[in-house]
């Protein structure tokens, strides 16, 4: 079997590797003899000394001369991966692809493509690396009704956050320090701001709740704006911070969103620490369950991109036949009784203070004076967040203040 | 498409009433109108007020009168279940079980009918309940060789260690509360023996290592010699004591067991309790792999079995090709350089503490007398647990005590 490669940056060697490597015991257990056989890229030059540079190209048009039996992406973005995938779905060919910008964007309508050409389109390693999540999802827990989804699922932010909590240092810092460790990119945009985490979500999301979502359509916060202070809070409440995405089908509705949140020390979440990954899926059926591992790098997500492959290779795969709702509400606020921790600036300690008590009276306060500054932290009960929105702006608006405001997640 | 049920107890009941309310759903994802036709239980009367009582026989001679598409098993135990899949098998009828006994002591057989008959044989169910656990194994990770695996993958005494844990109580109270609480059967030897949880180690290491193991032939060792001062040391320690499943491909030969060990409170095993199960998956490609989430129960085994029919009704599911070797090495002891904990009885306190440090000498030891008894615990490091045994066998020989050795097992 004929394999186009298109793409060889971390991901797409590691796949040329693990299927070198991989490709006597594929001919032993399936009697198929699987290979690449052209690499597209960019540079041609930079290949010059790779042992099989006479494979690679530099142009799509040379490299579709060829026949092939199966696609392989993984240069990322939206363009060109889109028209490259979309030739090969037309012309019947298995597409497999790491790309969740692709994914996220542009999934409905070439699953829709694959479809109509009796081919399919598989897409394991877009969310959690080598973490198999997708196809459990999707195959081994059909007869569930799935009720929410909540995962860490970027790393680059899981490091940084894990980095300001263990180290004691800034946003800044801990950002230049996943910069050096290659943890994060030269533009950080897409991870920092949480667009990474919810194009992740939202493909796990559409799967689960048989829905196709738009990721722009949901809230989004990213980690950019943590201070020091946020994560002095989390050591004096011995909670951690996390970026989460998560998602509940709320019946009339989904509710889904990236933030950052507080944890405790208890949460399930406490201990996914630097690069580590963790989805949590709560089925009707079969209740709460976790799947942790590393959740990006070269060989993980080599590893679902294979395994992906091999169940091409013994013609294992069908598209999915569900029918995907296509328009659905999208709730805006966290829509249940949750506790918040409310970050506090600029206002007037004593105003603010007495206006907190008469707001949010019936229930528990907790306030908390950061030592270095003039910050507030104040820890309340609240019935949703619209509600406490409301209140929020009210006391800011009379106090002048600024505020910020935490989830306390209780996964 | 017609099922043939067999067994409605907790399982069977669950399977029943998870395909009656996603009937709907399959026709309307699926075009097929799934549903059970007959069910096959021993004791007629206990159903008669059941609104589909009309379905219920006990004979599988009349039940087979019917022309079914599916069996789905949920009897247990070997006889008669292996004769009913055998018929069904034959009959090139696919068949789900969730019979971790007939899948560990005839799965490899049962297989070969399957494959001669042109039809299949799934089992998601047998192991971790509802945890996707066989298909991310034997499918998504297909890419990798799988170096280890471990699990806490016994409910039953996951649950007395727990509350003996946390409750301060001897093993025979909580296997009494095990008992009334349904988590533990009137005769709970499978369970307490380990027996259950190896049969399931062994149907993941089959798969894992593409090698025919026999449960039998792996050295076990059940909770029912735990002393409350074993679970006083663990608190004494910040430990954790666990029912442990793991195995390990050492190249020449598998090291599998199932033993109960000590945890830290690091450990990634501490905070699996009670009911809740959790398998470890190392692959080289992929690294290490978490899945957490209830391994027992009426609806996450079902949901399951729904996994499996699911793909039987989409006719996605193909026999699994591989070649797996059949007579392998195992090795008995564990082979690796570790952490032990060693209890010692009956010795005289000072002539063991001098025959201890004169074997172990050049190990870091730790001792401690249990404050009710003449309990010594010991903790030493060995290289493995042959030559520990070696030493231990001196010691005890000499002292005239008698011991037992707890590995500190290390994930």
């Amino acid at each position: 079997m004929k394999i186009a490669l298109l793409g060889y940056g971390t991901v797409g060697s590691g796949v040329y590797e693990l299927i070198e490597k991989n490709n006597e015991s594929i001919q032993e257990n399936f009697s198929k003899d699987v290979r690449v056989e052209r690499i597209l890229v960019n540079n041609l030059n930079k290949y010059k000394t790779h042992k099989a540079f006479n494979i690679f190209t530099n142009s799509f048009d040379e490299l579709i001369k060829e026949d092939f039996d199966i696609a392989i992406e993984t240069i990322g973005g939206i363009y060109p991966a889109y028209d490259y995938l979309e030739y090969f779905l037309k012309k019947g060919i298995p597409v497999i692809t790491a790309n969740k910008d692709l994914i996220a964007e542009k999934g409905p309508s070439l699953l829709e493509i694959a479809k109509s050409n009796n081919t399919i389109l598989s897409f394991e390693a877009s969310v959690g690396g080598g973490i198999p999540i997708l196809k459990p999802l999707q195959e081994c827990l059909a007869g569930n009704t799935i009720k929410n989804i909540s995962a860490v699922i970027n790393g680059t932010t899981n490091y940084i956050l894990t980095k300001m909590f263990n180290d004691d240092i800034s946003y800044e810092a801990a950002l230049e320090l996943a910069q050096e460790m290659g943890f994060a990119e030269s533009d950080p945009t897409s991870d920092v701001e949480g667009y990474d985490a919810m194009r992740k979500l939202v493909i796990l999301s559409s799967i689960g709740y048989k829905k196709n979502i738009k990721w722009t359509d949901l809230p989004i916060e990213g980690i950019s704006n943590i201070l020091k202070s946020d994560i002095d809070y989390a050591h004096s409440e011995n909670y951690r911070m996390k970026l989460m995405a998560f998602s509940e089908d709320m019946g009339d509705g989904i509710y889904g969103t990236v933030r950052p949140v507080y944890v405790t020390s208890q949460s399930k979440y406490a201990k996914i620490d630097n690069e580590y990954n963790a989805v949590i899926l709560e089925g009707d059926a079969v209740g709460e369950l976790m799947f942790t591992g590393k959740g990006a790098g070269k060989f993980p997500t080599a590893s679902a991109i294979l395994g992906d492959l091999l169940d091409i290779v013994q013609n294992k795969k069908k598209h999915p036949s569900y029918h995907y709702q296509d328009s659905v509400h999208i709730h805006q606020y966290y829509p249940r009784k949750s506790k918040w921790v409310i970050r506090l600036t600029n206002g007037k300690l004593h105003e603010l203070t007495r206006l907190l008590f008469e707001s949010f009276s019936s229930n528990a306060i907790k306030l908390s004076k950061d030592a270095n500054s003039d910050i507030l932290y104040v820890q309340l009960v609240a019935e949703n967040e619209e509600t406490l929105l409301q209140q929020l702006n009210q006391i800011a608006h009379t106090a002048n203040c600024k505020y910020k405001h935490f989830l306390v997640f209780d996964k």
